[in-house]
């Protein structure tokens, strides 16, 4: 970390221009103050300066926050950076006293302290918001709990599932974006706070203080480590690319049920828009935009790795470039987050068009199959059967309850009365396994979590 | 491209904060009105309009962008974007009329050409910007022709070059950037304006005028493909993405060159920063800096290419984020190469450090055995010998010239009294071939470059 | 480029697994082995070796190649890479002589060119893949030229278009893929040999001679460059990753139209796939494949992109990291061409279900809106006027022909009885400008295209 | 999962080669037969098949297994994937009753099941792969536990550190790497079979004895979600990009560490290389590889993100994306360990050369600013005077131990005889602080590092 030596003219702003950060470094101003103020009281607790000046320091930097929230502050982008800005505003607050504040603290450390406590906060908002992804979409399960409608691979339809289950798998892999977050956390709990500009400082510093002071559990055990480590920056992203990822995938399929020809579902009017020039248009916009912004989390993920990649030890300016990046996602990632939510909450389902789907395309193709397998037929023949069945009843256009018991024969003499017993219902209850979609499973897996997320909300108040 | 249906207090203000994109678009504001008026002059050409209608529309347009540039203009992140904002403010001007100038046109091919007419500019800034690197890149090759530095290869010393050898280098990859940026540019001159929301407008419009007006060479082809192409932004974006990494590549051995260690260059005082913490340094910011945004640039890069990967035809409302990536693609690119042109201006070569570095390393052991080779040596053998000289020489602590002819012929019966006369100056000439380091190849070459960069700039003027 | 100096057991084989390239650089022994020839035979030219020494070489050159085409040639991976092992196998055939060959010639600038000529011809056989591939478009175009389906934008259909101009969007992508890959050969289309290892050769070599040789239409300029350069490597990969994304555009929409709600098409018996478990599923697996493979293209780019940044000159062995990349890209592209080719021509258009999706809802609105802007209605009027339309129309589950014109004129009294000959036919027609959906333009589109299509054959033959 | 259709000649020949993955999917053999072997003893526990039947299958499998893994089995690319040549040729071995082995699956959880185990397995590797690297590290720092050298900030000497320190430096960031790896394990360890094709299975499966039997901690909670997620794949390449990173910052640091300048380092013969041309070259060729090898890791984590975006649920052929680049991840992450661990254990540290370093550049300018400090100067003050000093010594060509007292004091009136006991030894000492250089601290992380280390390997076995 650095100030501009030479004051050259044009010259000078192009390089205040390339390498100030003040314009989105300013988001750290509260992690910097809460930070200096800590270390403030610890450098006074262990007599490095006298109590008096820490607290000259300490009403200094309050006072200053107060200025940066009622938005009185003066910001300089020739002072580069947040760390500058407050600083030379203090030393006019408080006076000379302020430059004791720098006693064993240099700027690489201080920054990756803001980070931390930066990224620190951003996953506990990730996972909250996370949890209100989770409401949604198990109120959505719940309100159609009963609704059916097609499983799809290939975005064929495949055989009956609920929709309450096909929810679910969504609620599965927002518990797992939560873990992701948590485990990152574990790497972002860690004080740097003492490793100096790369070799520890030479004061008796009681870091482990600095750290309870701050929240953290755990101080860094290496200073060269400390002040050019980002992995919690690329960890953040990596989780947000795959949380990104899984919104994406529910943003497709919003906007594939809404389409004219799926019409399953509809958007609530506050999350949908019309067009300028069709009037009859109602469009998806918000899940498109959803999908659009996966593009720029993953982006910011190869950026902070391109970045990293071949530096050597410790501090290099390069490492300026971890931040607008990573803010840019910590938004992306909630407001996504909420609007897919508020979309969820918009959505009412067209039942008896997802009904209508699954009485289309012989979904129950499976079930016949299986039922063969019951009478005895070995898989692979009740499988050619029910092929051969399927494409006569296609070429006839008739739906399965529509042939007769005869048809049925031609294809295996195994068939008998029993196969119009063969039923969305019965085919859905057969599914009768952990994770399966036969209705007491759903809706005990529904069950199931909604007290996970009602105990993990309790337990984040 | 559509507007807000709902306005549901806090769901609309989500909504709004989610899709608004006056924040970035804004600066399209000029693009976009020299787009409409073109449009309205060709519908009151056409009879399409009556001509008191265009010029009304005209000269509101024309007081709207005054107000733009004096910054008095009302934005409303409620009208979500520059589009929206300018036709409110056209209507609030000249009331009625306003609304026609949306006949035969949509937001949908609106957008495409505004953003033809940014990428257009965008690449004739770069394309200047990339001649100004040239000439200093040139200038610093000029001052230093007769400097002789080790060229590498992995890092390790191999041959001697000329330090205007490897200036030239930078050159030749800067004259391949500009050639992508001017193949890019033929598929960015196409008007797409006329293709309507995405099936062409039943109006009796002129596309070629509106074209000719705006200085474009060609017109869309196909309505579908024009409201639904974004090729140019990734082709620009890729283009810089490869600029980037030769800037980089140059950055990095500015950084390792300015090392205390190699010690061949110092960074005038304007690009060089100091310590807060250790005074005695002098950091290469501007070139970590430099380095450090090739991430950013391959980041927005992959951005736009998974944004727009599997998105159906035609518009879809993810191409919004084709906008924000670019911008700052074309920011970076500009400020980059203006910074790194500054950096060079003010590098000093420290002439008796690269002599030393030359000295070191055996690096006329290719020209001793390119010496055997002439000798009658088969090149194998050559190698093998002289490999063997090196391991002893290096044992003794000697340096070539400082062997006995004795010593050398240990190695080889063919050594003889000619192998004093094997120098650096010697190394030099007898590279003797177009592209190789031969001082009069370098003088040439440097000549050629020189006249392609005046002629390309007398063109440009 | 090196070999490995050290041979100490376990460390040199997890040294030779590590860095030999021998398993993926064999498919440039075509390539070697051309340049070879081409330069022994320069060698000879110049009277650098003898005649007879020449002759030598190149029938040894062309015996081995024998071999490799016969799969007879014994490929060593202690022997590293393609160039070693083919030096080695010709010390083998012809003796001594064979060191001669490597007079002049590093092997950066030998791998340079293997590349160079490699990346030309892998030009050729994408844009003949292409061509191959328009021609499909433009046969399921025409055999369609007739049939009409829903123009969608946000996957909502906005309004009618003809399949074949939806189809021939497609084909104007595929028309920038080519010019894209062209501009990228005149980057590749560069000769490196004479660079040597980083500095130029000491001999009196012939450049221009060995370029004519091989076809290329210029030398390098700067052997530094020469030896450095990947931009080529990127350029093509850069270029395969659009054709890709248009690929994947593509393969969406194969996908969405084969569901069984869209139903536009059925994918021939070859194209498809079952299911193991449902006997009634037919996959659209390839167009699933072409666009998960969209995946595997970008990710080369980012790697090669990654790989070249901050590397300093000249040659590093970081840049052997070019090859498996590019190989599989091009790999992927040509058979993802050839596949989606197929399913393009075994495709059938259900004509029936894309004229009933283009009945459902309210296409037209547009053209009513048109048609009361006609009738001197303000477009914005005129826009809420239908929009008001539409809504009562939809409550009451009526299509536009469905109304009676007394419910019209509730909603603008400028409705009269041609309000009934506003029609697809009609919508259509109107969109009479160049790029638009009007059958005469069209037809003429669909013509051009064929046109430019025969002509490009003829030219590339 | 499907198998091909159509057999129609040329068109079925593409189709196989595009989609066939036996080439690199047969790597799954022993875990897909493993699968199998636990699935049919589970059917027959359950009683849903016989006994009898089980051991047919199971003994029919292990004899398949033998085959894999003696060279004998008779792999066909036209039987697609691994799943189908292992089931055609039980159908060989031991007749119709291989096909109940199908009872219960499908292709689907069969494949998803297949990769948990892979990946599981591949961490496991993993981590013993750092361990061993993590030993090669500290090996390194205990031989040289004396050894100083410049700490870099910006490449820029700062202050003097311990090598050991900067070594311990990597050391943390591979603890980070295993944290990273396990817990990714967490969403690895999930069963899923059972999920059937995507809804579950109508049999009455045990699921939990199949886990159990394959050592799997959980069994997946939805069916859809379980044949549809591949995050444990891209969680793997995530962990892996970042340890990349690590190794290419090691890298760097080898390379110019060996470069003539710094001059640091000697590699061990094994692991460097010679040059064809140029003698005396020994390059660090498997640092470069390290180094450029990470473009690909970070390609393949862009490249199955990329995959994933936008698929709607559940089963896609898009997901048979996700092998060959989680494959070349793993092969490159364990070679690169390996090589790397090998390089570091081959170094040999050349202390003159660190030493020399150390005094070059005023190392000791922060602690003079200290010892100022001490004296009572404000810490602004007191960098002031010494960047004024250093101005001085420097332009005089002096090093700080050369300057007289008076010299001193013509900068502050503060220093006295007492600065000349400010030296390298007194520097590292006053960073005695956790995570700081000073060897005292250095020697205790040291130990704790190699308990650390021990206890997790003694753990593992």
């Amino acid at each position: 970390m650095s100030h501009i030596r030479g004051r050259l003219g044009k010259a000078a702003d192009d390089v205040i221009r390339y390498s100030a950060s003040i314009a989105f470094d300013q988001r750290l101003y509260h992690h910097d103050i809460a930070g200096s103020i800590a270390h403030a009281r610890m450098l006074a607790h262990q007599g490095i300066i006298a109590t008096p000046e820490a607290e000259a320091i300490i009403s200094g930097l309050k006072a200053i926050e107060t200025e940066i929230e009622r938005g009185n502050f003066p910001f300089k982008p020739e002072l580069e950076d947040i760390h500058m800005n407050i600083e030379a505003r203090l030393l006019e607050k408080v006076g000379e006293v302020a430059g004791k504040l720098h006693t064993a603290r240099s700027r690489n450390d201080q920054v990756a302290l803001d980070m931390r406590l930066y990224t620190g906060e951003a996953i506990g908002k990730t996972i909250n918001r996370i949890r209100e992804m989770e409401s949604a979409l198990l109120n959505l399960a719940s309100v159609n709990q009963k609704v059916v409608m097609p499983g799809y691979t290939h975005l064929q339809p495949g055989q009956p599932v609920l929709l309450a289950h096909h929810i679910l798998a969504y609620f599965e892999m927002l518990e797992r974006d939560i873990e992701r977050f948590n485990d990152a956390l574990n790497r972002v709990d860690v004080m740097p706070l003492g490793s100096g500009a790369l070799a520890g400082v030479p004061y008796p510093i009681d870091r482990n203080m600095v750290a309870a002071e701050l929240g953290f559990g755990k101080i860094s055990s290496n200073s060269l480590d400390a002040v050019s480590d980002r992995d919690f920056v690329i960890e953040y992203q990596a989780a947000a690319a795959i949380c990104m990822m899984h919104l994406s995938r529910l943003a497709e399929e919003i906007i594939i049920w809404s389409s004219a020809e799926f019409d399953f579902i509809e958007i609530g009017e506050a999350y949908a828009t019309g067009s300028s020039l069709m009037p009859q248009k109602k469009n998806p916009d918000m899940a498109e935009l959803a999908r659009g912004k996966t593009g720029r989390v993953y982006g910011h993920l190869i950026a902070v790795l391109t970045t990293m990649k071949g530096l050597p030890l410790a501090y290099n300016r390069d490492l300026q470039e971890d931040k607008e990046g990573l803010f840019d996602t910590v938004d992306t990632l909630l407001a996504t987050l909420e609007v897919m939510a508020g979309t969820l909450g918009s959505l009412k389902v067209k039942v008896d068009n997802t009904k209508k789907a699954v009485s289309r395309g012989y979904l129950l193709a499976t079930d016949l199959a299986d039922y063969l397998v019951g009478k005895g037929e070995p898989f692979r023949n009740a499988h050619d059967a029910v092929s051969r069945l399927v494409g006569y009843a296609s070429a006839q256009g008739k739906t399965f309850d529509q042939l007769s018991l005869e048809e049925y024969r031609r294809f295996s003499g195994r068939f008998d009365d029993g196969v119009y017993s063969v039923s969305v219902a019965s085919s859905l209850k057969a599914r009768d396994v952990p994770g399966g979609t036969a209705p007491k499973r759903v809706s005990r897996a529904l069950a199931v979590a909604k007290r996970k997320l009602s105990a993990s909300i309790r337990k984040a108040k």
